[in-house]
């Protein structure tokens, strides 16, 4: 029935989402999502900080499809999306209020095609079965999508979650993909705005503005904030020269004439 | 987050459907599609010809949602069905021709909706994991619904098949009401944003970043940018904050010390 597969992404699209897992403690789960992956024709699976011995029981698991093979392995999120221009975190929202922008499922697919560029790519970030991401995680975020469950059992089996999410992207995204609008500019990946968010927090240490009690707080709120300003390329290179100059002027300043 | 629950059905429509698993052989599977009936609001399950010793174990897993409970259980299909005036089939339609018209599971809410009649009741029939429903089973389904997978993987995990099918149909019901939520806070007026420009222009300034040549061009960038970026007044007001820091501290730093 050719029919229906006119309704799966294109190997483009498909190779523009990576699908990233955040500590999976359950073997059951990680082939779950694979095999998830493999129905809605995705390949790209990045799994952080995996429990070695569930990781190698997914793996060798009978009938595991090649992408679980083929899965790249992180040791924190930060380095799973290093190279993502759009972050996609997941989970359910009853028991949290989030910092970012929240989409509902079904909406997804035409966010995607609105923020999609030449050559960007996405997570879309499923965090652990038990506690769901860590508000770390959260905060690399860019935007999170939520599956709109029934309140009294809002909280998804981690694989029924991945397979609700790729179903949605690839059976209802072909008629929001087929005319992406042209972005205005490349935007950053989520590796870039963490030097941003090095090289600000220096200048907010060397400046003073930032007493040492508030550091952790204001790491934070920085990391969530350069997700939400959708900083193009251009702008984060504008932002980390600025800023680079600052420090390196500051860093001149003799020391007793720092309070 | 209420306006999620307005896309899931109402009672009444959640009571339309039921929910039938045909000898099912895996508890795992039992215990996840009645977790995925609860996450979607749905509440009627039949099981039939299940193997007692696994139906026994699904039932009293830990977290097994109340209508594990109250699942009908039936002798064959034909029982379990003999109250709907609406029965529809799933499964893979890679390796048959079935003899019904086949829908994708996209257009199910719609069809649904026009062939509900008052007191009318439909059920939604998943087939064992191995095989699917055998021809006789088959027999009883007015209609078959395809979720439209990868060719080259085109059989889905029960669990998960359930979760997709009932996501469909408790979120794509009324398409209108998955909007994303309006941003968390306040937008910073345009004033505001001109006193940010002001402030980030004199430490652009002082930090020797700008050469005088290229000041209005950087004004200009700047202003663009900082619309672009979608401020919130509590987003402006930290900038300025920590830019005023910068600037401070930048003016003490000795003219001798500068370049």
């Amino acid at each position: 029935l050719p029919l229906y597969n006119d309704s799966l992404p294109t190997p483009d699209q498909r190779d523009w989402l990576d699908v990233v897992l955040v500590s999976p403690r359950n073997p059951l789960n990680i082939g779950a999502a694979a095999r998830a992956m493999a129905n809605f024709g995705f390949s790209r699976l990045t799994v952080v900080a995996p429990f070695d011995p569930h990781w190698r029981e997914a793996k060798s698991a009978i009938g595991a499809p090649d992408l679980l093979q083929n899965a790249k392995r992180a040791e924190c999120l930060a380095d799973a999306v290093a190279g993502c221009s759009l972050v996609i975190g997941t989970g359910t929202l009853t028991y949290r209020k989030p910092e970012q922008p929240v989409a509902a499922l079904p909406a997804l697919p035409a966010l995607l095609a609105e923020r999609r560029a030449p050559g960007a790519r996405a997570a879309l970030v499923f965090g652990p079965e038990k506690h769901g991401l860590t508000r770390e995680d959260l905060a690399l975020c860019h935007l999170m999508v939520e599956i709109p469950t029934d309140p009294a059992q809002p909280s998804m089996n981690l694989g029924q979650a991945v397979a609700v999410c790729l179903y949605e992207l690839a059976c209802h995204g072909q008629a929001a993909n087929s005319q992406p609008l042209p972005p205005p500019s490349l935007p950053a990946v989520s590796g870039h705005l963490d030097l941003v968010a090095g090289v600000v927090e220096q200048a907010m240490a060397a400046s003073g503005y930032s007493p040492r009690a508030m550091q952790a707080a204001n790491r934070h709120d920085l990391t969530v904030l350069l997700r939400r300003l959708s900083l193009s390329e251009r702008d984060a290179r504008r932002v980390l020269g600025l800023f680079r100059r600052i420090l390196w002027r500051l860093k001149r300043t003799p020391a007793d004439n720092r309070k």
